[in-house]
């Protein structure tokens, strides 16, 4: 097929993801020529330290800490960005696409913030900017909404997009560990990060969650507009009544469309227990997309990691390569025409899970029901659980029927400012 | 972007999913104009009764019982064939790519027999031949497995892949009905045909493997190199020793490459119930890849229907519309360049589960053990159980570490032939 001219790729980065996907690209040489057609040649390595020792299987030829050898190279027709960070990440992704390179890029920052820029930039130059590698790892995720299940509007997108808050969780969950314990043991399998705030606080949730929402709805979503909670104010006692009431505890990065507007939001949600999300466990990651036509479409596998991530550049490097004429052609980018409202989440209606500790003495439930009465949030159930004799205290969870997020807000604030409750634990939503 | 000229579609088929199609490049010509990039028409629609009551959407001009109005009309430059079986479908196939025509078809049973030779006619002639629809319904695997996951040596494809049987054994294992009740269910709810032999004894699931196993291995399989057993051996008891043994009990599709060959069947097995697959009910369909650099990549959703096969016929049709330039250009295709061997089941290496009605009575056990043991197939677990006084029978279920296929059928024949053995109730492998 098409000609045996060879592709010329310039890679920058050389961590563990440029690592790997130089690996591949050199020890898997013949393989990926097959099924190209053609072969693809690594030309150029930018690093920022040329004195770090190096796998020995690239030659030293191929290191360059100037980035204007691959950028002012007219022979290299790919860009590989594995840099991360948004500067000069996001300038080198400018210049490639601008001198009229195809680019690859695994920065889901960068792409949440600045991708429809750099896609309309791509899509002017007659190039492609491929990015699966930002969201979902191994996931193929961002092509399949690109591509496979284009025809679809889609209606939702529900995912576990998280491998670290998904690990803790699950240590809590089936081990009884709490939050410190769970995120220590994540930091010492190399799972979270020594300062753990980006992944924790759900900050690396709503930057992917940005970027499947804007291509699933063809509307710019920003990371800003998301609500983001962490998952540090989740207790063990939480797993304990959420199990007996039928749910998991997982930390979902959630976008839905109705009535022609967007909420998109990222936060520990309980999910029952039957539901295939409920069984995500560990660092996997699950995308959920509801769409008009294939109806619900799960996909689940490896959200990180340095094979997921190379699996996802190196295809992406395929595809364009396998895809490359001779001469420039257009290319198909994603339109975002839809330009739908997204909403701020006090109007999100869901049902709500709510943990307060009390003062043990009769009447407390029914000042805390008539708040909630009065603000039209109806009671769904209610546990009282560990009376605590010493300190007179008990908690109590409630479970709520669909209410609006502003509306439950107002009551929790009448609620903690009662007498007889000594704290708020926990507002958590209810996903079902 | 591209040119505002518009992309000509004519529609062979006009049955459950060509319906579909229609009514979506109908009703939602805006959509999809929009995210194409150009509008896409529907050009003409080959029918066989065109006196058949139709959708009042479409213009009657547009039927016809004519396929020369499609395969002749030189405005035409993607078919979209719906029609299933071989032929006229293959011929329809084989004189649109020959006419230059890019090709979307759901046809599985052609993709499985001729998809070979009909890809690389579309090679030759510079054409797209898609075909996601003949696989997983709403699952992109199809599309998946030629792009996204591309970059990855696949080790080993899982399925569900047909929703009759998993409907059916599902029934069996949640409502403990016997499998020709849970089949007139089936039946009752439009999942099973009248005649059901296709789906129950795993034609239907050889089909879709060896389209899905040539594809991950790029060498040919063909649908009778494919081991296929179906599900109407199984009884209500199998699924409660299953479940006893922590198993639940699911029909796969399987393709495994080692040591250079393929292991490629069609069987009830049993899977650990805390295994993604085992959690797959009801109409659903799931597939696991496992990739040298993704790891285990799961897609789950509905696998038949309307929707979600429309949702894969038009997804494809927008792929090749929207990389439709005004000339011709090279078309990246599937390489089956390994030519690996496909290797009969005798070869196979697994675990197994055997059900023996026997008579009940002291030494049958050690007479079994015995000839299990000279054919080195070690056992893992016995249970007896269901002891009938009146027939003076038990039944001896036995589990085994991995043994031979060859080995274990070899056994079993000499285990039939026991005076103690009334009957060989069952033989499924375990797969983990």
């Amino acid at each position: 097929m098409s000609s045996g001219l060879e592709i010329n790729v310039g890679l920058m980065g050389l961590g563990v993801v440029g690592g790997g996907v130089a690996a591949t690209l050199v020890e898997q040489a013949d393989v990926l020529s097959r099924k190209i057609g053609r072969p693809v040649k690594l030309k150029k390595v930018l690093v920022r330290d040329r004195t770090k020792p190096r796998a020995a299987i690239l030659p030293k030829a191929l290191i360059t800490t100037n980035p204007e050898e691959i950028l002012g190279d007219p022979a290299i027709q790919i860009v590989v960005e594995v840099i991360g960070g948004i500067e000069p990440a996001t300038r080198y992704l400018t210049d490639a696409l601008t001198a009229g390179k195809h680019v690859v890029t695994a920065n889901k920052e960068v792409m949440a913030k600045h991708g429809p820029e750099l896609m309309s930039l791509a899509q002017q130059k007659g190039v492609n900017l491929l990015f699966e590698a930002s969201v979902g790892g191994g996931i193929p995720i961002v092509g399949c909404l690109m591509n496979e299940l284009l025809a679809n509007d889609v209606h939702s997108i529900r995912t576990i997009i998280n491998g670290t808050t998904n690990y803790i969780l699950t240590r809590m969950a089936h081990h009884r560990t709490d939050f410190r314990q769970a995120l220590r043991e994540a930091q010492e399998h190399g799972y979270a990060e020594a300062d753990p705030t980006n992944d924790v606080e759900g900050h690396d949730a709503a930057y992917k969650l940005a970027i499947l929402a804007t291509l699933a709805f063809h509307t710019r979503v920003r990371p800003e507009d998301i609500y983001c909670q962490g998952i540090s104010g989740l207790e063990a006692q939480d797993f304990r009544y959420a199990q007996e009431l039928g749910y998991a505890i997982k930390s979902l990065a959630i976008a839905t469309l109705a009535d022609g507007a967007i909420q998109a939001r990222v936060y520990p949600a309980l999910v029952p227990q039957d539901h295939m999300l409920a069984k995500v466990d560990g660092v996997y990651n699950a995308v959920e997309v509801e769409g008009s036509l294939a109806g619900k479409v799960l996909f689940h596998g490896m959200g990180a990691g340095r094979g997921p991530t190379t699996s996802a550049v190196v295809g992406d490097l395929m595809d364009i390569a396998r895809r490359l004429g001779q001469e420039r052609r257009p290319v198909p980018a994603v339109q975002l025409h839809n330009h739908l409202r997204v909403e701020p989440i006090d109007n999100l209606e869901s049902k709500y899970y709510l943990r307060l500790n009390v003062s043990d003495r009769p009447g407390v439930l029914a000042q805390i029901a008539r708040i909630l009465g009065d603000g039209t949030i109806s009671i769904a159930s209610v546990l009282q659980k560990d009376a605590d004799p010493a300190k007179q205290t008990a908690q109590i969870v409630i479970t709520t029927h669909p209410a609006r997020e502003a509306s439950v807000q107002q009551a929790l604030r009448l609620v903690a400012a009662l007498p007889v409750v000594q704290q708020v634990n926990n507002l958590l939503r209810i996903e079902e």
